[in-house]
């Protein structure tokens, strides 16, 4: 229980707008300066995702290589994950970025709903993705909205088709997806101890108001925290 | 342990053709005759599928209207579910039968993936279904093929969208969604208990090589056998 705690945080996400909160980071200048404050309080790893000038979500190339490059010089030693998540683009497009050889970037390997529409992951996109990130290096961290995803994971990892050992994030509380349920988030966990071993590492994401909740089932749980 | 046993037939499915086993009932009078053998063999439920003149998968209302027709002449009291899956049909005309109004019709309340392709449900769609078995009082058989769709049942029950207590047929063994686990399995069995009671029933469909494994495992569990 004395591991040092990773704490993941996401930077900007792919949903909020100025219009919402003001306080959200959208510009690259504005994300390394949010993310710098999260690295000085002890975070270990940023997640991020990227915006066009208009403020919505990108895959943009540039727009990560630049965002890459400010945390790299103002958090030294910071864990760099791109998302690949499919609310930024669509088809290859999601990949554009993985030549950039981050550290780490997220990997969907299912699909499932979302609140008005299906989150589409094809297998072939998923196995394009995957094989990205081998080419490039990158530890990818394996998106499950749903248990099938962290089998999927497994099989992949059994295939040879991930870079180290799969490293789970649980999404919870989506609408139309898996709701943010302490029982299933306890069979989450105990699903990671029997495929990939009793230390392999996970960590949580809660969806708006089921935050804290899943930051305090993870933490009790010995699992990274995500902010 | 007494219970009488529910044994639920699936008529053709929606994926073998002539090709691959020429005894695969194709014609809805092959249908008909192979049904009345299963019913007078001691299946209770029939999950129809049906097939257009070239032996394809559709969702054609007189094609179920035939069947139907057919089985409730030849199998006095025996169930009839008709599928709304979607291999046989896009959009709304998946549920072009439920005029008919069948005993049950099937299901499907979340996405996941399918082998080669994504298996799409958008909420919309999946609430349009509902609301048209609700208006002709179809009760639904739940088709979870991972362990959110059983979570979303449940809120949709909640919400007064199902007829009747959800049936669940937890799917296992599809290439690239949940595969035939039995440590999963027994944790569906506990999740239909816990979000529906005790003697919620369900039943279990194993996809090609793992049907005589899922029947084994339900039947010991207590839940409906599927052939
Ligand atoms: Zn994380
Ligand atoms: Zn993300
Ligand atoms: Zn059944
Ligand atoms: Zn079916």
């Amino acid at each position: 229980m004395t591991q040092p705690c990773i704490i993941c945080v996401a930077i900007t996400g792919s949903l909020p707008t100025k219009a919402d909160n003001p306080a959200v980071p959208i510009t690259v200048v504005e994300q390394v300066e949010s993310t710098q404050e999260a690295f000085e309080a002890g975070a270990t790893i940023a997640h991020c995702h990227v915006r066009d000038d208009e403020g919505k979500p990108t895959s943009d190339p540039e727009r990560f290589a630049a965002l890459k490059e400010g945390i790299e010089k103002h958090c030294p030693g910071m864990i760099v994950q791109l998302s690949t998540g499919g609310r930024s683009g669509a088809g290859k497009t999601r990949g554009g970025m993985l030549s950039l050889r981050p550290d780490m970037a997220s990997l969907s390997v299912g699909s499932n709903n979302f609140p008005t529409r299906v989150y589409e992951n094809p297998p072939d996109l998923v196995e394009w993705l995957a094989s990205e990130m081998k080419t490039y290096g990158i530890k990818p961290e394996i998106e499950a909205f749903d248990l099938s995803h962290i089998y999927q994971a497994k099989a992949m990892a059994d295939r040879g088709e991930l870079v180290g050992t799969p490293y789970v994030q649980f999404v919870m509380g989506v609408k139309n997806s898996m709701p943010a349920v302490k029982r299933v988030f306890d069979y989450y966990v105990e699903t990671v101890k029997v495929l990939f071993g009793e230390d392999a590492p996970w960590c949580a994401a809660g969806i708006g108001r089921h935050q804290i909740e899943l930051n305090d089932w993870a933490a009790a749980a010995g699992g990274h925290l995500r902010t």
